[in-house]
């Protein structure tokens, strides 16, 4: 099969919002009147951000669902989105797979692929995604004011777990890493919420490489400090039940490594001025997740952890970095 | 030297026309009103693409120019990129030269980079390019009709000429390669003359992958064929004189598969009424672009060669295939 038939079979698809989709030079969008166009790209590479057997479906999924994350961190619609693909060989059951994974989700979000490029290399994966936000009401880093609530959706951590048993640092029974290998291999992102949180949150970015290293940016982009409740982030992992139980094989060493450093979880932090906590729960109800209020932005630069005594705890949790 | 330290010393800078540029999850753009947005990625592989000893600051101007050359092909202007890059390790020195490359040509074009990813894996450079063009006058693939002239631009074939000889094939005399290769490794993309042709042209694209291969591509999306004067796009090779000369290495065959099917000239191939050809001219002499007609369009579908005395030609002259 050549290159443009490969195309042809597994990512050409009507477009209805697009002006023009795949098989032109270009593609062509236009945002709507009042709306600015939301841009994000993301590069996944075998061996960096999937091992080299992850079953395609879900390494279709997850390559749409990291960029949508990017999206619903700055609170803007999911439109339209190119993939750029370079595979060892043609190989259709991969092919089959990996675009059921992605158009599924695409689906899901009407966001539509309307172009892209494919040719012969080491397998890297790079989506530019492309959502819609209202003039100057885009959810941004630098919004942080002292005072303010920080919140983190859903559950941390989880992804680190699969990954340190895949990588076999630690043992998991096997019902438990399949579990947190959804959260790993499939994430969830963070669309409703972050549409939901428009002129509520102060500021927001999407844990991707742990929520402590990408907390620091937010409070870096706003010229602030933070102090977060450990006792609150270690709740958040999904398998906590298992990690304390008589028979767990993880610490609590592990156990903060995974939910303050663990990336790849795809939820979002935020923050927002504790006048707003109803209307954040509001936008947590209304978008189905939940959310919880982790710690407290301070004016003094630094990131502060606590445990629920209060006492300050040392920060040995370091984040994710692709050249690390 | 970590991610972020690199996104910050090479590839962040502030922009002007752009809402929110490198930094935060998402960079936001907006198209003026009346304006949509053409959007086009290219994916640039070591070995397929570039050899992995080329220079790097040539490299940084080829991955922008692929891209700017589909926005040409479309009539758009230049608005905003992404970059994905994926590195084998951090190389201060490669990556001096290979921005310096890059954001020389972006700032040439008035084009922004505004967000992008990098990640440690094979040698990959993923481009998403945005430009403006005003609704409903973007230059397809789908127009050409009947009777309808067949125009390029510029030279066809040294690229292809410098490649046969750095792969060995050929042998050429090092001044002939090194001019030849400047094509091949610094293409310049026709967006001048893809704005000059809003309005004139019926159909456009860029000659990437072969003069002849691209051109079905107009054919099969217009509906319609072609007749193209082989005695005519012979003479576009700039190294024509060279190839004819007493020492002449490469044949006529070579000149034909070259010129016909050589690949990355990154030229505009496009087709415009006869009574349009004093605009045509126009749009040349404003662009600063020379345009050559080459051909004509035909009602019966198929790809018609003929020589100077109209007698047909076999077309043996395939097209690049990423996958071939």
């Amino acid at each position: 099969m050549g290159e443009f038939d490969l195309i042809a079979r597994y990512f050409t698809r009507p477009v209805r919002k697009a002006a023009l989709g795949v098989g032109d030079d270009c593609a062509l969008i236009a945002p709507a009147p009042g709306m600015q166009l939301a841009v994000s790209s993301d590069m996944l590479v075998e061996g960096r951000h999937f091992f080299a057997d992850v079953d395609p479906e879900a390494l279709g999924h997850k390559a749409l669902a990291v960029n949508l994350s990017d999206l619903a961190a700055c609170g803007a619609k999911p439109l339209a989105f190119t993939l750029a693909l370079s595979l060892p060989r043609v190989d259709e059951a991969w092919l089959a797979g990996f675009s059921r994974g992605l158009l599924a989700l695409a689906d899901a979000h009407g966001c539509e692929l309307v172009g892209g490029d494919t040719t012969q290399g080491p397998l890297n994966i790079c989506i530019t995604v492309f959502g819609e936000v209202p003039t100057g009401q885009a959810l941004l880093r630098c919004g942080a004011r002292p005072g303010d609530d920080i919140y983190v959706s859903g559950t941390l951590g989880d992804a680190r777990l699969a990954l340190e048993s895949l990588l076999g640092h630690i043992a998991l029974p096997a019902e438990v890493l399949a579990r947190a290998r959804q959260r790993l291999e499939r994430p969830t992102p963070r669309v409703a919420l972050g549409l939901a949180l428009r002129g509520v949150a102060s500021s927001a970015m999407d844990v991707s490489d742990g929520l402590l290293g990408d907390l620091s940016h937010i409070l870096k982009a706003s010229g602030v400090g933070a102090r977060i409740d450990t006792s609150l982030t270690t709740d958040l992992i999904a398998e906590k039940t298992y990690s304390t139980s008589a028979s767990g094989v993880f610490d609590a060493k592990l156990l903060h490594q995974c939910t303050l450093a663990g990336g790849d979880d795809y939820e979002l932090a935020f923050t927002a001025p504790p006048a707003r906590r109803d209307a954040v729960a509001a936008a947590s109800q209304a978008s189905g997740t939940p959310v919880t209020r982790i710690g407290t932005v301070l004016a003094e630069p630094g990131l502060q952890l606590v445990d629920a005594q209060g006492q300050v705890v040392e920060n040995r949790y370091a984040s994710f970095d692709h050249f690390g």
